[in-house]
């Protein structure tokens, strides 16, 4: 009985993106048909280190499977500057429901830039064109690697518009992904005029004014009160979609216009996984822009997790540790 | 970068039981001073599988130290009988609060055990009588053991009486600690009847109807609405005093006659960490029978991971692996 230890690689190498995909999307699912356990994150504040843990536990029933685990995150802003350590850290316990043995512990960083960017895809094929070719990218960072990643694995994407404020980084994208998609570095405007957009910046102001006039919106970045990417006008007009209406209302992109009353439940067309399962429309031939609102749910953790653990078990890499002392 | 990686026996090895007990007495004296920060435990419920998992993160400022982390633990009542497992499981993430980062990850049940005989420990210490030399256990499961280890640590007990509906566990135990005390299998009454009484078991209907006259009891078993051991008459009569408010009223030894109205708040005298730090009073000259009600907080798992991950790392035991890959 002991625990599969898995670190960052190993979470990379037995994370395929399209079964991450299809488990996040199975994992919404869950959720919408209300066949998931999860509780509110809490949250540890630690303002006297500018920063926070937070505690991620959930459990879903995917009908021909089902998973529990918890993901322990923090988010120090200083990290890198006083530290030299990432902002964000993760370790992921990934358990077993029935009996509740920890299958498990992962790196739970890697693990959450991969179902960050599942959870746009599967927004991207229920709310995007279906021939959509271009994408567009605010903010060069990691997740934006992955939100070409996962995209791709819904739409014929040929060609990709990266924007961001660090030139080097934006021209550091293209260099890297040009071997599978034509790439360039543009303007903030010219990646918002493409059919599919994914924002990942940490802007308070936003800086996406306008898109086309059928574009879907992948808005990501905006995980706390205060941040928004995209203008109040913008998203008033848009087919608006959240992961977790409580999640977003409270620190997602629609949080600040939600708290000034420039938005309202009703601007709210429905849950991601309340179109999954086809209880609300995805587009439909009338949509103008759409907008899917991701804050992180902890099923999108745990459904990834199952992922990993099932491949890289089968695989017989990870290091196994007797935890508990069961053997 | 690493993360220590520390199983049962590496967690049983460093932390040993006066270490512990100091640890977990600067935890209660946090939380009582209002220097810690501990989210409720929140609730994975699987009653499919009979189970659940809690989530039980927190942080605590003990002035001089301060640390951070989590423990994920379930609790599957059928699991012996169907899967040959233990009921309890539990895995403890140990951070850096200053970072994030996460320096270790150990057993936590054997992390369980041991700092809810602290807790036991710290009460006794500030409500038994200061000459108290015998010790009553009502139960003799694992808990019972460090029961002993911890109330050794704070009173002259030279006499053991433990009582268990199983005879065989209780004569095992008289066997494992007669080297150490004067131990022998009592009723739950003469067990009762001593200086100071644990109680460990699960049960519904209160086994304990009475103790000696200056008796101090540490009520540890229960852990659920439902669950108590000690009768009414015993613990309105009793100076009472709760590790926590909140969790004891509502899954601790007084939560029957607190739902029944039978115990008010007027009849819990304090919480331990204000006893710790002076803020009500301990055992005085004019006191009977007093009561601690243990049902375990965050911040124990806490201080006591620190006193496990500061011992490990210095005496460079344990498995270091590079969970984040940050090295």
């Amino acid at each position: 009985m002991e625990t599969l230890l898995l670190d960052a690689d190993a979470v990379d190498a037995h994370s395929p993106t399209t079964a991450v995909v299809d488990a996040v999307e199975a994992a919404f699912a869950a959720h919408a048909r209300g066949e998931t356990v999860m509780p509110a994150k809490s949250y540890v504040d630690l303002p006297q280190y500018d920063g926070d843990f937070r505690s991620m536990p959930a459990y879903l029933d995917a009908d021909d499977w089902d998973a529990a685990g918890l993901k322990w995150v923090n988010s120090h802003a200083e990290n890198r500057r006083r530290h030299d350590l990432p902002t964000v850290m993760a370790t992921m316990c990934y358990s077993d429901p029935e009996t509740g043995l920890p299958l498990a512990i992962m790196d739970g960083t890697t693990l959450t830039t991969k179902r960050t960017g599942a959870a746009a895809a599967v927004a991207t094929d229920h709310l995007a064109v279906r021939d959509a070719t271009t994408l567009g990218l605010v903010g060069a960072g990691t997740q934006s690697y992955a939100q070409l990643d996962a995209v791709l694995t819904v739409r014929p994407i040929e060609t990709v518009v990266v924007a961001d404020a660090d030139a080097d980084r934006a021209a550091a994208f293209v260099e890297a992904v040009r071997d599978r998609v034509d790439a360039r570095v543009g303007a903030v405007a010219e990646a918002a005029a493409c059919d599919v957009v994914s924002t990942t910046t940490p802007v308070r102001d936003p800086i996406v004014e306008s898109a086309g006039d059928h574009t879907h919106v992948n808005a990501v970045g905006a995980d706390a009160p205060g941040k928004h990417e995209l203008a109040d006008d913008l998203l008033a007009a848009a087919k608006l979609v959240v992961d977790d209406r409580e999640q977003c209302t409270h620190s997602g992109e629609i949080n600040v216009p939600y708290a000034a009353g420039r938005l309202t439940d009703e601007d709210i067309h429905a849950a991601l996984g309340a179109v999954v399962i086809g209880e609300a429309t995805g587009r439909t031939p009338a949509d103008g822009v759409t907008v899917f609102d991701s804050t992180g749910l902890a099923v999108q953790d745990v459904a990834a997790a199952r992922v990993v653990y099932e491949r890289a078990s089968a695989a017989g890499t990870g290091v196994s540790f007797d935890l508990l002392g069961l053997d």
